[in-house]
């Protein structure tokens, strides 16, 4: 069964229609994009979030290219361009957001025409899929059967085409999930997805994570990743770094889930970390849960560094967080 | 200034008063329990908690003693010994129940009468706040001038006579502070309390601990411990475990804060870890929080193994983990 938030970024005559992740599930809201501006303040907004604003970042530039039509090649391709920009700059983290403008951009190029923005947002939607099915594939085999797994965050379709892959080879999984704090995203996206998998989903606190790694009850601790240094540093969620360094110190494998590392990030300080407005850890679903006299701080990613990676799943397969050279080996780059 | 929270159960002619930590700072509310068993019933509820328990207990005893006036020594000693036994039942890992339960019976057994339970419940509060002042000046002899200091749910009394003692010896601190969740007296109790006391306070999310500790901004971790064992395991709310391993992988010394290591726990095995209802994981603040299919898990402890802890500050000093059996040289036990 097709979990709701695996197809939650639709193209319609209209516009983009994004499922709101802030209230789900809690609601099912739907956020109808007329414009690719709309696409960008709802990914700035986190309408979306995790692979979430890849899709939306694809079909908001088809949106552009439609109000483009007509106009000379050169001039729509500029604006086309700007819009681009416009959408990377809405988060600086992740690097899928690039990614998106890049493939429709390249079909563009091609074609010589902007029309053809929709054959490259379709491109890139099949191949992120498929790349996250041969991830998923990749992190399933690592995994025992009646494997206990813990996981931070959401993954999106890397948590579900594992899951999905797991269940194919026949294995049982059981999960622990972070709450994710200060946006719950693992208390209402990752448990919510697991259950309608399937799956048996016990939920913690951020804080729980160390004392149920040291209780020696978690086979391996899977997390996606925003980015993948070429050295193995892996930014991630923030908490993601306290639980890689629990599980080192409990002997609990790490794996990191990313379809590539990133050859134009040598090592982390090619990263820029995006820090959110701290007044989000004074309140939980929109109500405050902390004096209002106390400043609050938002770093929304941390590093890990590749001592505390046990390997970094791809879609190439599983490499060991100081050989990621190996990813693109004999690629021209 | 003392903070609210330093003076918050207190014994009055009807009963005694218990600040409600569960809705501390959004509400001030006092919960007047006229009898031993509404104490008892307000600890198992979390009314209140880190060192409100123990003065609970020991006017809790209070109360019970003015019903027992004018029945034969033996009869009500047995009575009030059995309160006692109620009271300590209500939260299993902390040590201090028991030992708010000793000094007043020790009291009632030297004077052979029970309407002495006040005198020990006097004792026993002076004596406490002694302990923690001594406890607070040695922990604040070891953080530098501008320090800044990481800490982990509420330590009650530990902390304010940390701060106040830094301040005495003309130091400024900085804190950072966990949420702590899932019942956020990070946010609300300490948070408050600091800014209370002149602070410069910073909230973070518990996840975020770990990327804190790796930034070099933090000069100590410091948190109270509910127990600590001879063989130096530190035992405090769940989420100083996580905390703990950041640091010592980051070079953060970690000092517990302890009155005495427990020498009735030679090492964890002796502690019983205090499972709570995984539904709180689910809720904030009586909200929900999280997707209700799932369950959730509350360990409300967790166990720091010695070689994470850097020393352990009691009232006689600065120990390190290896080396408690000092605290008690040349005692008759």
């Amino acid at each position: 069964m097709q979990p709701v938030l695996a197809d939650s970024v639709r193209l319609t005559d209209d516009g983009v229609l994004i499922l709101d992740r802030r209230s789900f599930p809690f609601e099912r809201d739907w956020v109808l994009c007329r414009t690719a501006e709309d696409v960008a303040r709802a990914i700035e907004d986190m309408v979306t979030q995790s692979s979430g604003p890849y899709f939306a970042a694809l079909y908001g530039l088809v949106l552009k290219a439609r109000t483009l039509e007509g106009r000379p090649f050169p001039e729509a391709r500029a604006e086309l361009a700007a819009t681009g920009r416009l959408i990377e700059n809405t988060r600086r983290t992740n690097n899928a957001l690039r990614k998106a403008v890049h493939v429709v951009l390249d079909h563009v190029d091609a074609a010589g025409d902007v029309a053809h923005a929709l054959e490259g947002a379709l491109e890139g939607d099949r191949r992120y899929r498929a790349r996250s099915q041969a991830l998923g594939e990749h992190t399933a085999s690592l995994l025992p059967d009646n494997a206990t797994v813990m996981t931070h965050c959401w993954a999106d379709l890397y948590l579900t085409e594992t899951v999905r892959a797991a269940q194919q080879q026949g294995k049982t999984l059981r999960f622990f999930c972070t709450e994710t704090r200060p946006y719950l995203q693992g208390a209402r996206l990752t448990a919510e997805t697991l259950i309608e998998m399937g799956v048996d989903t016990t939920l913690i606190t951020d804080g729980m994570g160390a004392a149920v790694l040291q209780s020696g009850e978690v086979d391996a601790l899977v997390t996606a990743a925003d980015r993948v240094t070429m050295d193995g540093h892996v930014v991630n969620k923030v908490g993601t770094l306290g639980l890689a360094v629990a599980a080192h110190a409990f002997g609990v494998p790490f794996h990191a889930q990313v379809q590539a590392p990133d050859h134009a990030a040598p090592t982390a300080e090619h990263v820029e970390i995006e820090y959110r407005d701290g007044a989000e850890v004074l309140q939980v679903l929109g109500r405050p849960s902390a004096t209002p006299r106390v400043k609050g701080l938002y770093p929304a990613f941390d590093v890990t560094p590749p001592r505390f990676v046990t390997d970094v799943v791809t879609d190439r397969g599983v490499f060991r967080a100081g050989e990621l050279d190996k990813y693109y080996e004999g690629e021209q780059r």
